[in-house]
């Protein structure tokens, strides 16, 4: 190769992207088995790794070798990918000023840390002053990405996140939702008060054989413990690095389900990581796609696979066994109506698959006010309360439950919330085209058998990296590019079978 | 402040010593729970930390700054010290060059592979051309450090691991021990014949019991869960950083004293590192002092207290009913005569206090032999026996029981194993003088009051950091620099109180 300004990108990236593993695994120490006393230790580690990632990525050179191996060319497909993701970690790298970075860093911790209390005692005043001036800061920051990317700044922050992402695609795709989904919430609770009530099974069910069940689920997922872990955090996470990817869940033992459904969601993060392209390790491009991608392949395996009654056709024994329990409760179609149940609920992160796309609609449209200017925070409380009763038919009583229940936005993640419903289409529309694909993959669910599919995703998802934008990595899959019909459709044949 | 030279040096060393803080997890987490697939990338995640600290380290402007800064001057005592403490790590560091470092490294990996099946066939000759050539690399960068330090090539291999350490002194020391011990070693021997012989507690020792045990007579000895951990490896050792000490063992269900006394020996460490001075973190003057101030914080609460009389006084009981076990066996006189038996031996890991000297002083000797070229690699398992039969009066069968049973010089730790002998002898002198200074630490230790002791050893050694050498450092505590004496009246009150 005469391309010698890219192969010293390749050193210095594969050098970041080595201490960034490296503060992966720091991170889930911290948030798993850390003694208390070494958090402010621990933030000093993580802050001086970033420093030097940040300094590596933003250093004159780095820009000049860019530009560079951009001039000189010669380079093949990949190494264009790569070089292009490169480029996107640089430009947003470089688009704030050290002190940008600093202050974003420092308003964050600040409104989060008011946010914890503030919160639990439903008091969005407490916590006006601090969010005030992190979104001034983070609009800041919008708009010198903005002035660097040539994108609109919400368009700008949502990018970081998830690259190529335009609020302009996302519109027109949640206009389609909201178009459908009102309506349709109210034919399936419908539906679902005429249908007899699900058996709730009673616990105690204990920690040890939730964990035990997780395990051996996760196995049959394809999950190789060579490679990972399984613990517990407060927040249930998937973190680590692609070669020792460890997910973490918690457990409640009054409902084993919460876990467990965590630990498949989580799994499917995991599995998308081990199977990431080794040829391209340590590059930007051998990265996950971004976070629509990533949370396509949680919600792929939690919720195109592990709630569907062909799964559970396979696992509904194995929970029973589990627990040591039998009975009607433990029959496959009744956990099917349990894990299926839609419910009007104020919480986001509680809400089934019917729900949860209103719930990110909301959060979306309000950020994007926000950012833009239309909306000030102030008057975020009444907008949310107004919002959630058009799009849900509830009112939160409190803030509490209603614009102070996501950490995101005091946490200075602003332009995140898309990708949530974003990878909830992506997984669907994956999913119709992998079953149409190999008709084996759908026989094979009821008996465990997740290879098929596991194939799948390994040819169309994981081992591409970050090779392709999302659309191109869809159309290559599916046919086209991102739309709502595959989820749509899933949803009626899920939620309106007859 | 007018140096600005030292306000630069001060962040440019923080850097380096929090990346190694970094580092120092990061090892933990693959020698306890890290799986077997994630060994590949922790080991690039540890070289290119590794990498970053070496580059900062030495730079050239490291170099410069450290000649303005001593230029300058206006400097506090204790930067002074802080001072001549990153000279250290830069002199050691820019003696070798890059080449020389990873050749060291690469050899030393290849031995070390080679050792471990080698060992286990006791088959010298397997790994005689890896010793050799690896052998080569040390004497040249002994060599190095030679020229660029000013020592003998001994001496600046034996300097990094014991700043200020040299083999004039130890020829001393090691003549003294040599002159006493063999003859001690036969009175001792004869004595404890003529005693009715120890009733040996039988198992199982269930692992659950041990542990609790153990994390029970950490905290009576003042280790603060809230800042570390207790955890299980193949090799037990004291790892993490001063705020996060994590320290580790392994359990035999047949004997729970090998454990016990391992996670006793450790606790000695971590207690040093958990009290080394908060003001100079991530600075090389708050850095711990040497191997020998090291090893002699754990031998101080291993051997010094924790297989005394008096602590079994307090101990037993505990010992007992940790495995629900009572009579003459669990009596203090018992397991006092248990912890503190003597025998003649092959394996050092395995030996007594008595003799562990021996085995030390044989190392010492033939190293130094080595690297000062009077002695081949291929003649050392013949030395070696011989060795051991002048100084202990036994013979090894094989190599596995003779030279080659330390991974140390197989692994490149040339010039390390004076220091474990040196820190018997820094324990002994220093717990002397403590229990002199402060009556209340020998009143306190039967009753498990460990405070006077830490209290005394925090002033005297552990809030000293680096900010002296080990001489000043003894001279301030025990009025004289490092000698024998107090070694030598230690076991001879110990193992001959006739």
């Amino acid at each position: 190769m005469t391309n010698i300004a890219y192969a010293d990108l390749e050193s210095r990236f594969r050098r970041i992207l080595t201490l960034r593993d490296a503060g992966e695994i720091l991170h889930w120490d911290y948030a798993t088995i850390m003694p208390p006393g070494g958090a402010s230790g621990r933030a000093d580690q993580l802050a001086e790794l970033e420093a030097v990632r940040h300094g590596l990525l933003t250093a004159p050179e780095t820009g000049d070798l860019l530009a560079q191996a951009e001039q000189t060319g010669d380079l093949e497909s990949w190494q264009l990918a790569n070089l292009a993701a490169m480029k996107h970690m640089w430009a947003h790298s470089t688009a704030l000023s050290e002190g940008q970075v600093t202050a974003l860093s420092r308003a964050s911790s600040a409104c989060e840390t008011i946010w914890r209390t503030a919160r639990a005692e439903a008091d969005f005043a407490a916590v006006l002053e601090p969010l005030e001036k992190l979104v001034e800061l983070v609009r800041e920051g919008a708009k010198a990405k903005s002035d660097a990317l040539g994108l609109s700044p919400y368009d700008a922050l949502l990018d970081e996140y998830e690259p190529g992402g335009r609020s302009a695609d996302i519109d027109a795709q949640f206009a389609v939702l909201e178009d459908f989904l009102p309506g349709f919430l109210n034919q399936v609770l419908d539906r679902q008060a005429q249908q007899p009530a699900a058996i709730v099974p009673e616990g105690p069910f204990p920690e040890a054989a939730q964990r035990a069940l997780g395990i051996q689920l996760m196995e049959a997922l394809g999950f190789d413990f060579d490679h990972g872990r399984l613990d517990t955090s407060l927040h249930p996470f998937c973190g680590g690095t692609a070669e020792d990817v460890r997910i973490t869940t918690r457990y409640d033992e009054n409902d084993y389900s919460s876990a467990l459904m965590g630990v498949l969601h989580e799994t499917g993060h995991a599995l998308y990581e081990r199977g990431l392209p080794t040829d391209w390790r340590y590059q930007p491009v051998g990265d996950a796609l971004g976070m629509a991608t990533h949370e396509s392949q949680s919600l792929l395996i939690e919720m195109q696979v592990c709630r569907s009654r062909a799964y559970l056709e396979f696992a509904a024994p194995l929970i029973a066994q589990a627990f040591g329990r039998s009975g009607p409760a433990w029959q496959p179609d009744n956990l099917y109506k349990l894990l299926t149940h839609v419910k009007r609920g104020f919480i986001r992160v509680d809400a089934d698959e019917v729900t949860y796309p209103l719930h990110v609609i909301l959060r979306y449209r309000l950020e994007k006010a926000v950012i833009g200017g239309d909306l000030k925070v102030a008057d975020l409380p009444a907008a949310w309360n107004d919002g959630m009763e058009k799009l849900l038919g509830v009112r939160p009583p409190d803030d509490r439950e209603g614009c102070m229940q996501d950490i995101h936005w005091y946490d200075g993640a602003w332009g995140y919330f898309p990708t949530y419903t974003l990878g909830a289409m992506t997984a669907a529309q994956l999913f119709a085209a992998a079953r149409e694909a190999q008709p084996a993959i759908g026989k094979g669910i009821p008996k465990g058998d997740f290879k098929p599919l596991m194939a799948w995703l390994g040819d169309s998802v994981h081992s591409l990296g970050s090779s392709m934008s999302l659309s191109e990595l869809l159309t290559r899959a599916t046919g086209r590019p991102l739309d709502a019909a595959a989820f749509i459709s899933h949803l009626k044949s899920r939620y309106l079978p007859d």
